[in-house]
């Protein structure tokens, strides 16, 4: 297909894809001609792709292209691409002053990590962040240690086991490292919503009037 | 204190604290004389909060003043407070270009959020970030419906019962909105982190070698 029904059947702007032409993002079309190039559904695919890690991920481009890149590389295993996608979506939040007790505050989440039985890289991204929690929380005057995520760490588990269950195993790499990418980015979106929406209710019960 | 003290409790620069006291977000100190001023407690406890929405949130400064001013609207209700961190953590996010498909998928998630009995009003933000969820997916050629979320929606319930029974409800306003407000945004940031790394535990199991 030419570059406008590409643009038709995505919603995107041909603006805005010859930018993600520019950016390595999608993958150059089949020259035709001098200036007019031939698309596929594969690009369409990868287009729909990028616009879910956009505008329900909340990736930036610089990032986007990490995990598009780790998706095209055919060595990097399914669960290579799914830490890649894993950093993206960590970098959203820019890391916070290291303070003293930051060291410390890592150490003890690692152990709890350890406590958890959960097998995850030295520099899994959510470490740091567990960390960062548990430092500004005791800043805040919160009397608290790592136990204090023990109900968010038996609901994670207990999503990530039905997740990954229910990801395919059986299908090509292609397949399966999209729907896993595009599986952790879009529910943590709908985890979170629904997590906001669930403490509005409880909260509508015990706060309504105060 | 004077600002110099400030500075070194909270670890904040003097350059920052003063842009917060200009954009509003901290309240200005007592005069003592013509160009010094004396902080309180207060202070360094709404610095601390600050620095928690902003580092730990990753909300924006223009964000953060909606929420400081609610806290500090003595009118609002906790559940009101609640509200507008509510929104500010929503506003993170662009929201996605609407497509046709969307009036469609927000009214079955009207009638989702229905099903599930929760009280929460029209206009939550999380409904609109549901919504977007499912036309995505779609869009990628995902056969499905608002069920998709049964399991996530059983978890955020479990979660965020067990988090409102646990905020103070015989201390004074101020202490109430801070914790609730905190934890809404201190254990966002611990639930995700905490689901990529029970996904990546589960991926290791099934995605190691493919």
């Amino acid at each position: 297909m030419r570059i406008s029904e590409l643009s038709r059947r995505s919603g995107r702007s041909i603006a805005t894809i010859k930018y993600y032409l520019r950016e390595g993002l999608l993958p150059a079309g089949c020259r035709t001609s001098a200036n007019q190039a031939d698309y596929g559904e594969d690009h369409l695919r990868r287009l729909r792709l990028i616009t879910i890690l956009l505008e329900v991920g909340g990736l930036t481009i610089t990032s986007i292209k990490i995990v598009v890149d780790a998706i095209d590389d055919e060595s990097r295993t399914v669960h290579e691409v799914l830490g890649a996608a894993h950093h993206a979506l960590a970098l959203r939040v820019a890391t916070p002053v290291a303070l003293p007790e930051h060291d410390e505050a890592e150490a003890e989440i690692d152990d709890y990590v350890r406590t958890l039985g959960w097998n995850v890289k030295a520099d899994a991204p959510g470490r740091r962040e567990l960390a960062a929690v548990l430092v500004s929380l005791r800043r805040m005057g919160w009397r608290i240690d790592a136990g204090v995520f023990d109900e968010y760490a038996r609901a994670a588990d207990q999503i990530a086991a039905w997740e990954l269950a229910r990801t395919p195993d059986d299908a090509d790499r292609t397949a399966i490292v999209e729907a896993v990418v595009v599986g952790t980015v879009a529910f943590e979106t709908a985890l979170v919503a629904l997590r906001r929406l669930a403490e509005e209710h409880h909260s509508a019960a015990r706060y309504q009037h105060r």
